[in-house]
């Protein structure tokens, strides 16, 4: 059985010219599905939306991508009690050449594989990572959206591809720390939270919103701002968030240690009692 | 019959997973087929064992790469005194997720379409461009290659789709002039060509690099410099280059207007004599 769905049915390929494949024209969600509901739906569903319009494509409505989803995973064969979804949406196929005009039928596919929650021990012992060489580009017309142009993050994360870390950060070209390859970073300085502004590059994911969202509510200062290399240093905690892992600490990256501390443990206690039971 | 081949049998599809399609891992080259032969041949093959070779991407062997295009030509129905090629090297279908070792057996597509060379008066009068609002990000690791995240391309052309202009300039956020959306960007000054620095973002063309190693032998001053949207009214003479169309000359841009000069007709000339038939 493939992986893939289109309309309502398995699908293993696409056709060459779709603008997916000949220029990432497109845009993807990757969906934690937990008890066979897909977790902060609502924010992947903004989250595309915003890239839809960006990139001059009809946002398909709520109810075709749910229903998509559901009977994608209805035929899949991962356990549906913890898996997780991906969601293509591109530009489809059309006239050969960079312009188009708005598309109004975009390409719409549903990915459905197993995933695995990461150690217990990750989540109280903090996580060792890694500063990666790759630069992000500044001033993308496509900051902080997920398009299928992924190429930043496959250069960052294939430099530790063999190393065994878990993550990498990426930075600008000016030592801005910007996120992880496929997470977010936010920083603790006496009991305030802050994480890097992806108005320029890097990618707004969904876990950090909720991330941001809940902190604030739960009366912590959390501000987003940026940080320059060389204030790493001098930070008390670090943690990253993710749609799949939820949040988790970091112990370590290069030759900067940090410990686990009381901020970011009151985070994963907030999440966990949002349904993140990954920060149990 | 397919306009695509691959391993010399008409293809129409490729895999979901393929991580052209998933990421935009991979490259392209965009090919003038004249009088059944690949123009700029050994140009197109230096810029991919380039780009391979940022990307982690076996370079295929430039025998593998002919036979498989004298093989698309051979079963294509375009014709083969006039047409373009486009060869794909993507980084194929492997794990998921952004990290990857390097790629020894990349997937090669070849495209072979119909081509028709431009109205000869825009050789002798110039063309009508206009000046983009997307800009393109700067500092990417992967600028000057011509690579599968084509987005920034895809954005700006599109704004134009409507309005019947032959082609866009892009610049920095900081108004520096680029290139086009789909050619490069000469000025000339005082019968002194430059075009802009492609080292933080834009795509180096083949024919670009022909126009300054051609310019310079015939001991015309050309220089790779940046130029600032500023001072692009006081420029004498603008000229855009290209695989397919060679070099032709600009006369207005937004608001700004410039004569066909002498300096874009001794280029021109130039490769004419060089076999681009295009610009006699």
């Amino acid at each position: 059985m493939s992986d893939w769905f289109l309309k309502g049915e398995p699908v293993e390929q696409i056709v060459v010219s779709d603008r997916g494949f000949q220029y990432g024209d497109g845009l993807f969600e990757t969906i934690a599905i937990r008890n066979g509901q897909a977790r902060l739906w609502q924010y992947h569903m903004d989250r595309l939306t915003r890239g839809c319009a960006v990139l001059g494509i009809k946002m398909p409505s709520e109810a075709e991508l749910s229903s998509g989803l559901e009977q994608a995973l209805r035929q899949s064969q991962a356990l549906l009690a913890y898996c997780v979804a991906k969601i293509i949406v591109s530009a489809g196929t059309g006239v050969r050449g960079y312009g188009r005009k708005m598309v109004d039928s975009p390409t719409i596919l549903f990915g459905i594989f197993p995933a695995y929650p990461p150690p217990v021990e990750s989540y109280h012992e903090g996580l060792a990572i890694t500063l990666c060489k790759t630069r992000l580009a500044s001033s993308s017309p496509v900051a902080g959206l997920k398009t299928l142009n992924r190429l930043e993050q496959v250069l960052a994360r294939s430099e530790f591809v063999d190393t065994g870390e878990f993550e990498g950060l990426t930075m600008d070209a000016d030592d801005n720390i910007i996120c992880g390859t496929m997470s977010n970073v936010f920083f603790v300085t006496n009991n305030v939270i802050s994480t890097p502004s992806l108005d320029r590059c890097g990618v707004e994911g969904v876990m950090r919103r909720h991330v941001i969202e809940t902190s604030k509510e739960q009366g912590i200062d959390t501000f987003v701002q940026p940080l320059h290399l060389s204030q790493l240093e001098n930070i008390d905690e670090v943690f990253l968030s993710n749609s799949q892992f939820g949040v988790m600490p970091v112990r370590s990256c290069a030759d900067m240690r940090w410990s686990v501390g009381h901020t970011t443990r009151r985070v994963m206690s907030i999440l966990a009692e949002n349904g993140i039971t990954e920060c149990r």
